[in-house]
């Protein structure tokens, strides 16, 4: 059954999480493009993530790392595609830097950052080419995966 | 031997026109972008463009149709990444609009419109995702179809 962290997604392609997250949305928003914050919660523990860069604009390249409990390290590459700072960040792996293809192109990312009497409805909306990668996505563990980061970064956001 | 419409492309994954047009930079970057324009040259006669629609602002969504000689519509929708009038226009068909994604990522198209004495040295990057998508732009036609339009396109603006 869907549940309020695992909705019907929009389309076969799609996957969602959303949660009501006990912080204003500018707080989410920093954590999402500021790289000192991103690097306190982006990476589902024990994982970490030891390196962020960020560019927010339109164009602008972002390169996140996650380490692996044993020590290797995997870079997100991305580009952002919108940014309304506080409100909405949408950004793809489709790029590696304005306009370089990447590798693969996997997902786009549609973040909103809703504001609800003080509190933040944070929605993810992340939407793939390929329905064979929509699944893989699910698979590995999408909504575990996504879940465990928002607890890790609402954590965060009690703190700053 | 490369010539100067068809130079070495930067990666295996991308072609490129490059060609001085007897005309500014402003008409060049009309007829890219207003639909009354597009609808003169766009296609290699006998295809002809009935349709065009351009919504020029990153994140904005186009829609041109070809039809072909036997009268079978090719709509080509895009998204435009990066808008700088008169300069550069970047668009892709990986998305039909903002961010919806296509059923097949193919292309990036970076256009550049560089004034030289009045005239326009033009270049069209087209990068694609896969080395096989961009053997098979190249085998459909490329350069002739590219060079053709361009044809046309250097003829509509010598009557505008």
């Amino acid at each position: 059954m869907p549940t309020s962290d695992n909705p019907v997604p929009p389309t076969d392609r799609d996957l969602v999480l959303t949660r009501i997250i006990n912080a204003p949305p500018e707080k989410v928003y920093r954590a999402w493009t500021e790289p000192e914050l991103i690097k306190q919660w982006f990476a589902p523990l024990p994982w970490t993530t030891p390196f962020a860069e960020t560019d927010v604009r339109p164009g602008g390249a972002s390169v996140i790392t996650m380490r692996s409990p044993e020590g290797v390290d995997f870079p997100n590459r991305g580009v952002y595609l919108e940014v309304v700072k506080n409100k909405r960040l949408v950004f793809t792996d489709a790029y590696t830097s304005a306009w370089q293809p990447s590798d693969k192109p996997f997902m786009t990312v549609i973040l909103t950052f809703e504001d609800v009497g003080g509190k933040t409805k944070y929605t993810a909306l992340v939407r793939h080419w390929f329905t064979a990668d929509r699944e893989e996505h699910e698979k590995m563990g999408f909504h575990a995966g996504w879940g465990q980061c928002t607890d890790q970064l609402e954590a965060l956001l009690a703190k700053i």
